[in-house]
Order: structure tokens, then sequence, then C-alpha cells
């Protein structure tokens, strides 16, 4: 049975870690840079204990003790965890950056890997429990035979058979759409409460289009966009550079990019536990105090 | 029985003109300041012919015939518009102004009116048959008397009775959504073609969000841009002065208005006929076309 290793421990690694643990994998590990930092390296540690992954102290270890090795790091540190993981790589080894990054991206972590390289993107939220079924694309050569190990687990793969970057774009494209509308409702809700008109605004939408229940999407959307804006900047700043390398001017993804980075930086998410805000008004209200506050 | 004016005789004017026909009223009066301009003109003209309504020379005429006004112009006239209404517009009139302005507008608007305006916001795209029947908001003290007339030929209208500008930031609040979502797929068609990922970026919306037909919608909304894309333009742009008079950074607003405006400078329009494409592919094709032509 294959081992599998995390280059990355944080939200994505962690749940589809637990859900293969579930699922009858016997040996994981997981390698984060951050898993001795004050602070973060306890979450990381508690995770792991809480899903029984061996937490390596390097790179060299992971690659070491399992031969199928998961890069879900953050967008800006895929090409890092490529470079820091290319040494160790072998013949043996399969090497998937699932990461959320461009097509130009995961064509340089090909380079840098090499044959072993297997393109992988996450195709929705990785959901709290079963996380390892969260649908997934890997595309190229070896893609055909590490989905076979993977899926006897239980994990939700489609495999492609194009140039390195098919994948991505396929991801890429999809998050203009969903982080978009994210952005778009927080967008709306922070101007039609300041006119008292959200109720009217969702009474509206809701009457265009029966059952698409708006104001649940506004809450659902304003707690991700608030826990994870950050991720969520990042990743459409691969999109917006993507756009740009394919000579479309990316207007909306460029805003999306923007929303989301502002929702990070006003620091919106140490204000509530770890599951975010519950409503979209919780976070408006903690907006409208951070607003009176400046000078 | 009340007589009907309509400032403007464009889509939503005519529309709304042929279903209060087709509900019994008999008196329908419009100018419109293109009634004579070479193809649009015609269009106009032909349009009142088959609502059977009289097109005046003037606003005088239109006034002096029509007791109840609707101002169904473009957002950039509506004030201009108001200006040309108001010596005419007596105690016996209701002024509505109808059109997709800021609530600052709707405000020197109605001090251009007076006493007999009335606030009113469409609240839905303007069906092609019952089009009398769109979602209307309609605010202020003469609300409840101007909507109960207009009801009794079957108009849908809600009133509210709230300072002047609450009917048009319900209406501004819901563009964000509405026309931030057309920008946002046309853009996603955009890129998603170039990477030939278009099929598998709907394949993957459709797996998250099962019976949302997004295909569907892109098809449905880039026709929409294509052929409103001026005028969605043109609102968008009053959405953004409405956020940013609110102190509310507009990024996503500003990009839908971009977007929007590009796909109108574009000239898409004009590849198609009067009813637009029927797909997004169509618009595509076009595009790539105009791209290829370009020195």
């Amino acid at each position: 049975m294959a081992a599998i290793g995390f280059v990355g421990f944080g939200e994505a690694g962690s749940r589809i870690a637990a859900g293969l643990r579930d699922a009858g994998v016997e040996e994981l590990f997981a390698y984060d840079i951050h898993a001795n930092t004050p602070g973060r390296g306890e979450l990381i540690r508690s995770r792991a204990q809480a899903a029984k992954v061996t937490l390596v102290a390097d790179n060299a270890e992971l690659t070491a003790r399992a031969r199928v090795i998961l890069s879900v790091v953050t967008a800006n540190s895929a090409l890092e965890a490529a470079g820091q993981n290319a040494l160790y790589v072998s013949g043996a080894h399969f090497y998937a950056d699932c990461n959320s990054v461009s097509p130009q991206t995961k064509e340089r972590i090909a380079e840098t890997i090499g044959r072993r390289f297997v393109e992988a993107a996450i195709m929705a939220p990785v959901p709290a429990s079963d996380s390892h079924k969260v649908p997934m694309l890997m595309n190229g050569p070896l893609a055909p035979e590490l989905a076979a190990i993977l899926r006897g687990f239980g994990m939700n793969i489609q495999t492609l058979n194009l140039p390195v970057g098919a994948a991505a774009a396929t991801k890429m494209c999809r998050s203009i759409v969903v982080k978009g509308i994210e952005a778009i409702l927080f967008e709306c809700v922070l101007a039609a409460s300041r006119f008292g008109a959200a109720d009217r605004v969702f009474a509206s939408l809701e009457e265009s289009d029966p059952g698409a229940h708006w104001k649940e999407k506004a809450d659902y959307v304003v707690n991700r966009v608030v826990v994870h804006g950050e991720r969520r900047a990042r990743e459409m700043e691969e999109v917006v550079s993507m756009m740009r390398d394919a000579g479309i001017e990316p207007m909306m993804a460029d805003a999306t990019a923007r929303r989301q980075d502002w929702a990070a930086r006003m620091g919106l998410r140490e204000h509530f536990g770890p599951e975010g805000p519950g409503t979209y008004a919780e976070v408006l209200a903690v907006l409208d105090k951070l607003t009176a506050a400046m000078p």
C-alpha cells in the first residue's frame, strides 16, 4: 500500500489526509514549514494528531517515507515547495502539485520536478467530511497511474492527457466565476446595508430567480471571504497573471483579487472563532466598528 | 381612464406600452427625441405603430395629453429629460422617473420636478410579453396613488415611503449582483475558451451546483451584454458613483462597468440580428475575427 505524503498541512491537506485515514490509508506523512511556528504550529500539530498523520522534519524525510507526494501549500509557495522537493523526487515517486496556480506556474513546477510531475487541480471547496472525495483533475502522462492508486481510497479524480497547464486553466477559469460571485455578493451587501436596502435587494433577486436563496448565499460566501480571503486573493492574482499572459484584460478577475485582498487586509478573521462569521450582518457590524475606530 | 405618456420609447418603454395596450389602456402617448433620427427613428415609429401609441412632437404635447408620465430614457439622459418636462408638470400630473440612476441623481430629478415626482425602479429585465407586469418599486408620498392607478392595468408595483433614493439604491445594489455576474461569465468564457477549457469549467460548476445550468446562463448573459452593454455600462457607472458617494470603494462594480463598456465599444452588437447572438460561442468567434483583423 502506498504511503502518502503532504507538502503543506493547512486546511486542504489536513482535511484530505483525515479523509484518507478514514478510508484506510495507513501511512500518512506531512511536512509543513510552519509546524513549529507559534500559533500556527499548534493547529498543524493538533490536526496531524487527530488524523494520525506523522509530521516529519523536512522534505528529505517526507520523500524518503512516502512515494505519493501531494503538494497543498499556498499558491505563492507552490514553486518554492517544488524546488525544495525536486532533489529528492526519484523515479519511484509521484509529485502532484495540487495548488491553485496559473498554467505558467504549473509549467515551471513541471520543469522543476521533471518526469514524475503530475498536474493536479482541486475543483471544489474541500468539504469537512469525506474530504478526500473532493473533485480533482489530474493531467499528464502519469495521471492515470496516480489516479488509479488514489481512486482505490475513494478519491474522485478525472484525468486529462493535455499539455501542462490544462488542469490549472480549468480551475482558474472556474475561480473567475466562483470567487468573483463571492466578491460581488460581499460588495453588494456592503452597499445595500449602507442604504438599508439589503432585504429588498434579496427579495428582488429571489423574485427573479426563485429558489436561488441569495441571502443564504451571501451569508455563506462572506464567511468564505473572511476566513480565506488571503488565500483567495493570492489565487486570483494567479488568475490575473494567466489572463494577462493570454492577452485578455482581467477586469473582473483583478477586481476580485482586490476585493478578496481587502477583506484579508481588514483583519476581519480575527474577530470571529475558527469557523468564521455565521452571517454577513456580523461582518458588517465588525466593519462598522473598525471604520468608526479609524482616526 | 388615465392617459399614459412615455418620455423615451426604447425597449423598456415600448414593451411596457404594448403590455398596457393589451391590458386595455386606450390613450398611450410617447415622446422620443430620436423619433426622426435615421435608423433609430424607424424602429421607434414601427414600435409605436405596433402598440398603437401616438408619437407626439415634444414634451409640451406629451404632458398636455397624458396625466401619468413615465420617464424611460437612458440613465445618462434622465436628469435632462426631467428638466425638459419640469415646466409642463402640473398638480394634475404624476412624473415617475423609472430610469436606473443613482439615489443622488433621483434626488436631483426630484428637485427638478417638484412635488409631483414619484421615484420608480424597474426591478427585473422587461419581458417580451406582459411587459407591463415587470416588478417595479415606487417610492414617495404619491407612490400609493400612482401605483393604484397602474395596478388597475395589472402592473406589479410595490410601494415604499422612504426618502428619495431608496428605490434607486435597491435597484443599483441588485445590479451589482445581476450585471456583475454577467460580466464575470463573459470574462470566464473569454479566458476558458482561450485555453480550450470551457466545457470542463461548466462541467465543474455544474458538479458543485447541480441544476444551475451555467452554460445556458453564459449563453443568455453574453447575449444581454452584447445587446445592452452600452446601457448596462452607463447604469453601472451610476452604481459606481453611488458607492463612491457612500464611501465604499466600488471594486467589482467599477470592473463590471468597464467590462460592459468594453463589450459595447467592441461593436459586437452590429454582427448579429436584432435579437443578438444565440450562444457565447458565436460572440467569441466574432471577437476572434475582430482581433485577427487588428493591425
